[in-house]
């Protein structure tokens, strides 16, 4: 288990860093900072498991007894995500919701009999791949159950199939991203898909939650990625995608991507995968404004010239990168920085490049140099680290993502922030990034940083509630890449209206009659 | 209603060609002509409307008197489609399926509000923009309904907004090909969307089928061109696409897209546009065999340097191409012709112009200039007009389509061909294309021509159901870019399993609780 999550913190505590010294001191300048503990593991109790030996032992009939887990050690591990409130109630010591067992199949025929059982039993069911969520994907509805299981998918590990004509290849959905890319690097391949959840995140969760990598300029996001399917489903199991594209009515595939384990488990994807790459260069780019840096990254994305990585820091961000305040933040020069990036081919790589650095320099950017570039990649995965330490130290960090199409962004941007800003009160850190482009939009993706005052969570809420308010009104969509989870739950008739919801709630009533899938999650 | 077609021939038979001498001279060699003659008009005769004075007078209340029209000219042209099943059933004077009244509403609204009428009095509602479908799409289901109108988007052709900063526009789903492309040519746009049926299909058919367009390498598939919709449904009007893309669930989107106007009346989508091109280049390569050209599109494809248009024909299709036999086919020189295609900027289509012609030579391509590129264009929306002067010849002619991956595309190539030949026995004529590629896959478009035989719809409807068997066993789509309507119902389940068709009657149940929309299209 060791590629488990720290109960209380994002990934392994002994990667972690401290939060550095001159961050420590920008924060310190902002924020009244004092040192939290976290609740003794010792405090920590777990509330009594629910399920009956009846049911533990169907169970256990289908994957065998040592794959039913019980133990307080399990339990925990896959109790919540890794949003800031599930950290808060962590550290808090309240494991309200865990599951009552954790249940690890071995195979699509192992789901779809637990399925079964736990139809027959009334159990929900929540499947479990890299426990990232952020958005309360993990936290089942328990009334009228006789118990909530935790689906881990951490058994079904496999590459499947790889057809190297095709270029596609098939995926089990317990597979992390760091070992899907290894069992792909051995045929000389790469999925292309890295959100900071990389290294925990799992190919099923990747697809259930519509996830998008900060290579999604160059490789898709992640729906965009999938040709094929398999799910498990208490009506049956669902197998589609029999071409990369079909007129057969309406793409079912696109319904099972974002379903959050709400229409069934996912027990397999095809992917198409790329070449692995000859060649990587990260390197940065400053621009005088966040607006001069929107429409660079809109004329690119609409020139048909895309390199891999499409990144724009704003103003706060930049000046406040944490990564490596050193080199871009501290006295400043002040403005933007954006990270391009490009993978490929030798020859690919230096047409691309060669064609956006004149487009960008046409557009008045200023290159910085590949040192940008190479402390990005070194940091791309850590901010959740920094969170914990920000945590540690009694400030209170979350993010929100949106997308919006180019024409709105500023106007989401500026709501949103002006929302966060209000909600929160001085003293609050607004940053912002543009992390995945469109030729007709592009995301926000938005950190917060505040005094975690006297109830933190209530505090958090609130700021959330105002910034989904101000990101519904001015147009953008309740969230680009984290999924609806509970957290979302109550803007996402706001989001497709009240025929789509009711379009949801049918769907689930036929794939699901009985309501065991992830209750409370996605379908209000 | 210049517009409108022939009852029983495509598009307006004054731009029909005859048969050229050559391609009657190489028909003729093969099966026995014959000549043909239609129904006269005054032989044939409609079924009496069955839709009360009450219902109607309800209908006009939404739309105004002078847009319910009962008159037979109005009746017979929205009867069908154009499948060659639909033509001969037309030439035959058999107008069975018309609809009862033909409605025209101005707007959503009208449109909302005359779906609330025919759920009121149990009228079936067939929408209809531009009557091009080869599916059976426009036959609604008429037993147990009180009638049925066919609800003409026709008066729906307003361009309703552009976006020059996102590059979206916002058009009617009543607009035909060159009428959109005409209001967006005014702005410096284009749509990029240009199917065979361009002349005569409309935005709202191409959403509700999933149509893919001859420059679909370049601009992509209709369905990837929508970012957002309006639908009205019995339950209610939807709205969706707030961004470019969204993690909030499933993408709704995705299921009115191919929903064949069983979900709901699309009454606007917002598409994203492109500069018009200032250059467009065509132009025409050999290959030494099918498979030798399918490697080529494959690699190409795989490459990332796609042109606008990428063609193959087989070697039958080579030569026999009807539209300009003598510079192509005739001897011949054997092999197989494709046509590659550049749009864009002058810049970018030398670009990439000159990369894939070095790709294509590297694998063996022939260029073979300019002229066969010219000539397909000049012919590329006149295939429907031969098949009528085959039919007028006594010669069946129909075609019929699917995607499959690449390293599947030669066993269904091989089995569709096998299945035709022998269900169609001598003399028959199987010729192939490939005309969407993608990453991973590309589709397959095959025209079959055969002496029509005593009774030519059963003739052609056994050689129809060899050949979905044989693309289904395969492992293909049934079908890429021309939807399901009736005639590929029976097997939707074989593309999405019983779990799929449960989860689109669902969907109808809750968008459609009286099942008044297109009843027995796309639904099982």
């Amino acid at each position: 288990m060791a590629h488990e999550m720290h109960p209380t913190r994002w990934g392994d505590p002994a990667r972690a860093t401290a939060l550095p010294d001159t961050a420590r001191g920008l924060v310190e300048l902002v924020f009244p900072v004092v040192d939290r503990t976290v609740a003794d593991d010792a405090e920590v109790s777990l509330p009594s498991p629910s399920l009956s030996g009846e049911i533990l032992a169907d169970l256990a009939a289908v994957v065998g007894g040592e794959h039913v887990l019980t133990d307080e050690v399990s339990r925990r591990l896959r109790t919540r995500g890794k949003s800031t409130p599930d950290l808060l109630r962590a550290r808090a010591g309240d494991l309200s919701d865990a599951p009552d067992a954790v249940v690890r199949p071995a195979d699509h025929d192992e789901v779809q009999r637990l399925l079964e059982v736990a139809v027959r039993h009334r159990v929900a069911v929540v499947p479990f791949g890299g426990g990232t969520s952020v958005v309360g994907g993990l936290v089942a509805r328990r009334a009228t159950y006789a118990g909530a299981i935790s689906l881990d998918l951490g058994r079904m590990t496999r590459l499947l199939a790889v057809d190297p004509v095709s270029m596609t290849a098939t995926l089990e959905p317990g597979l992390r991203g760091p070992d899907a890319e290894v069992l792909l690097a051995e045929h000389g391949l790469t999925l292309g898909h890295f959100p900071q959840s990389f290294e925990y995140a799992t190919i099923g969760g990747f697809a259930a939650t519509r996830s998008s990598g900060q290579s999604s300029a160059g490789y898709g996001r992640f729906d965009s990625l999938v040709v094929g399917l398999v799910a498990a489903t208490p009506a049956g199991p669902v197998e589609l995608g029999r071409a990369p594209a079909s007129a057969a009515g309406p793409d079912l595939r696109q319904v099972f991507l974002g379903s959050e384990g709400a229409f069934g488990v996912i027990t397999s994807v095809t992917v198409r995968v790329r070449p692995l790459p000859q060649e990587k260069v990260y390197e940065g780019w400053r621009w005088p404004s966040f607006d001069a840096g929107v429409e660079a990254m809109r004329t690119v994305s609409q020139s048909g010239l895309l390199p891999t990585v499409l990144r724009l820091s704003d103003e706060h961000e930049t000046a406040l990168n944490l990564a490596d305040p050193d080199s871009i933040g501290g006295a400043s020069s002040g403005g933007c920085l954006m990270i391009v990036g490009f993978e490929g081919t030798t020859a690919s790589v230096a047409v691309r490049r060669d064609a956006v650095t004149a487009l960008l320099r046409g557009l008045g950017g200023e290159p910085a140099g590949e040192e940008p570039g190479r402390s990005w990649e070194a940091g791309r995965f850590d901010a959740p680290y920094l969170r914990d330490s920000m945590l540690d130290a009694g400030v209170l960090v979350e993010t929100l993502e949106t997308a919006a199409y180019w024409s709105g962004l500023r106007r989401t941007y500026d709501a949103v922030s002006a929302a966060l800003t209000e909600a929160l009160g001085d003293p609050a850190l607004v940053l912002c990034h543009v992390s995945h482009v469109y030729e007709t939009g592009a995301s926000l993706y938005f950190t917060v940083a505040a005094s975690e005052g006297d109830d933190p969570l209530a505090r958090w809420a609130a700021a959330k509630a105002a910034a989904m308010g101000a990101l519904v009104d001015s147009g953008a969509t309740i969230t680009h890449h984290h999924a609806v989870g509970t957290d979302h739950l109550p803007w996402l008739s706001a989001e497709v209206g009240a025929v789509g919801v009711e379009i949801l709630r049918a769907v689930k009533r036929s794939v699901d009659p009985e309501g065991i899938l992830n209750p409370g999650v996605l379908v209000p």
